[in-house]
């Protein structure tokens, strides 16, 4: 029998010639990952461990991305813990403030993160590079504090669902979409520690960054990773930024899948998760009448060049509406300087848009953007559980750029071929 | 005997045809402002009046820029109380976020500040006005709470002190060295309770920015309030944006001043205040080694385009030191935008700079750029006390935005000729 891609990333980590689906084994990671949340954790951990050395100052990245720039008194103190430890251990790839962007967003633009990589991070959303064709999955901070002293992991070997999307994708639809459209139909716990193989005819056209989206949000619908098997627009995405070899990995023709699962993507259109889980999905033009105080564009999930391309092309010329705080986080300091460069921030901020330096910001509720109660706000983030992003009494729905940038024009959930 | 142009615009607003210091008058205001610390208290007062209307729409504005965008819940409520007074109230200038500024930046850019005004706001940098050659000063939250309901404020009329500065300035020498220089001289309360006048050949030469710098750093001395009589420069700069007509006003020839002080600009350098006290100054080239953390470019006090031109010039080409976190806020998003055009950001995002959207943010320990236990930063902002950017035992030091961008290169308080 043969192995998935995420089997075989495992089975190479792991020195094994073939591992199954079940199995526990222990991996060389090639990244561990840690930001200003759960590093400082992870750091107390290493210290009991008395180590005068970590695994690898190369291998190790250190962003301090979620209360950045330092929102108050506590999170400073954090952000000095990661940078005080960088500099002691002599970690490479700690990103400064001013040199930094989310995690998610900077990790593949600097090459750290490549296909056939084995990476843990201590987020959630590590689960992203796995667009890039890597195994990579979130950890706690307990095990972010293990690989920084072995360079290793424990894990089990997850199932594989595989994914395939085809047809043509229709306008408007991005990959945001099909993404929520699959937590829609398979639920927030639809791939439980399962590996998602995305894949078909559609994924294959799919840009990079559309493909960062759906691999960043596999662990809202509870995956232990995400994954796509890098191919050409892969290549030439790593191509330019690779610091180091990588392996590229296929699907075996005959491996196993615990299921298939088939969607045809010329029959879906723009899709918004309504509050409080990311599976609550409807189709942007059954929304209703859905009125919104805030809209917010950027995340590790929709923070990158093409979401705020798409973003930029419904705002230029137009005004967010008066009653909407429109925010607008580039993912990263090159992603903000390019955007700058092709107008699209001068764009936003003749449309009325407030655009921050690269933070993780509201997304998580952290700062930059709190909602007060019985505000809404529609957001290209990852998550809208109760409270994600401010008061318990407040609402978040999801969606692509484009259905969030045709919103804060209209003040309400529209679809962008509306404005 | 004559009186002062404080004098004149006090007598105007009281109906009065002379005025001397120590006279208790009533006067009628052009402008009440509030922001989202201190406008939520003002409401609370106002609704105990039961009032069904403020007394003037176009008289009171609303700026929410010190939590903004909304830092955590509470700030997200003390927002939310502001708009939704504006909207019952059908206030004019309330300023979304967006659409907004700092408040002293915000309200000369839009016009809304003339010359000849009577301006009381809820924000001791309220005196920034007076370099337009408006009267303003700041109030507490009860003072603006009245001034929303009657228009009117009472007060007593202040004592003046006349600064004359005389001589050709030498390069890099602003009117934050000016001002900084003069606090330095008479120190935090030598100006209690008084009109800051500033006269002088080297005043007639000054931007408008650099007036507003100095303007704004009078409560820094104790002062009423700073002022300076509006000449052909302050029309150039009114003329585009007065949306009604202004009055300008003169100092009389025999107008009677508590103290006269001098001031040769020739000979003096840019100035560093050493914590805790703006008063604690020191020439920049006497500062010795003073190594930093992070480096503030913007506020109320010196965030305006020539602040940031000038940064630019240094920045240009150059790199932040890499442990240095250079944390840029223009003023507005008109001034971001203009930055933006004239490539101001583009310089700063090159050099490692984190620019963020308009907001008072570290400058009062707010947020974004909060400084841990023991940390060190250098700051364009207008107070240095204990605990003012965040841990109790961080420092601030203040400097123009020459001083500033030089440091931030060299990783330690620089001369900006050393870069």
């Amino acid at each position: 029998m043969g192995m998935t891609v995420s089997q075989k990333i495992i089975a190479s980590h792991a020195g094994k010639d073939f591992v199954a689906p079940g199995e526990l084994v222990n991996c060389k990671l090639d990244v561990v990952l840690g930001n200003d949340v759960t590093a400082p954790v992870a750091i107390a951990e290493f210290a009991k461990l008395e180590m005068d050395r970590v695994f690898d100052v190369e291998k190790i990245v250190l962003v301090p991305d979620h209360f950045t720039p330092n929102k108050d008194i506590k999170s400073a103190e954090q952000s000095k813990i990661m940078r005080d430890f960088a500099r002691k251990f002599g970690i490479k790839n700690y990103f400064e403030i001013g040199c930094m962007g989310i995690e998610h967003c900077l990790l593949p633009e600097q090459g750290l993160a490549l296909p056939g990589d084995m990476i843990i991070g201590a987020d959630s959303h590590t689960c992203t590079y796995g667009a890039l064709g890597a195994f990579a999955t979130g950890v706690g901070s307990t095990d972010m504090a293990a690989g920084m002293a072995t360079g290793e992991v424990w894990f089990k070997v997850p199932e594989s669902i595989r994914f395939v999307y085809y047809g043509a994708m229709p306008e408007w639809v991005s990959g945001k979409d099909l993404i929520l459209h699959t937590i829609g139909d398979i639920g927030v716990d639809g791939a439980r520690y399962m590996s998602m193989e995305f894949t078909g005819e559609a994924i294959a056209r799919l840009s990079m960054d559309n493909r960062f989206t759906m691999a960043n949000m596999a662990i809202e619908a509870g995956g232990k990773n995400g994954i796509f098997a890098a191919d050409d627009i892969t290549r030439r995405y790593v191509e330019k930024r690779a610091r180091r070899p990588y392996q590229v990995y296929q699907s075996d023709a005959d491996a196993g899948y615990f299921e298939i699962r088939e969607y045809d993507v010329s029959k879906m259109e723009p899709v918004v998760a309504f509050p409080h889980l990311p599976e609550n999905t409807r189709p942007v033009s059954a929304a209703g009448e859905v009125s919104l105080d805030q809209v917010v564009i950027g995340s590790c999930t929709n923070g990158r060049l093409e979401d705020l391309q798409i973003a930029a092309s419904l705002l230029k010329g137009r005004k967010v509406h008066p009653e909407i705080r429109l925010i607008v986080f580039p993912g990263t300091q090159q992603i903000y300087l390019e955007a700058l460069r092709r107008g699209y921030i001068e764009t936003f901020i003749e449309a009325g848009a407030a655009v921050s330096t690269p933070t993780c910001g509201p997304c998580l509720g952290g700062h930059m953007g709190i909602l007060a109660k019985g505000e809404r706000a529609l957001a290209t983030t990852n998550r809208n559980f109760v409270g994600r992003m401010g008061h318990p009494e407040s609402e978040v729905y999801l969606s692509s750029p484009a259905v969030a940038a045709a919103s804060a024009i209209k003040g309400r959930i529209t679809p962008p071929w509306e404005v």
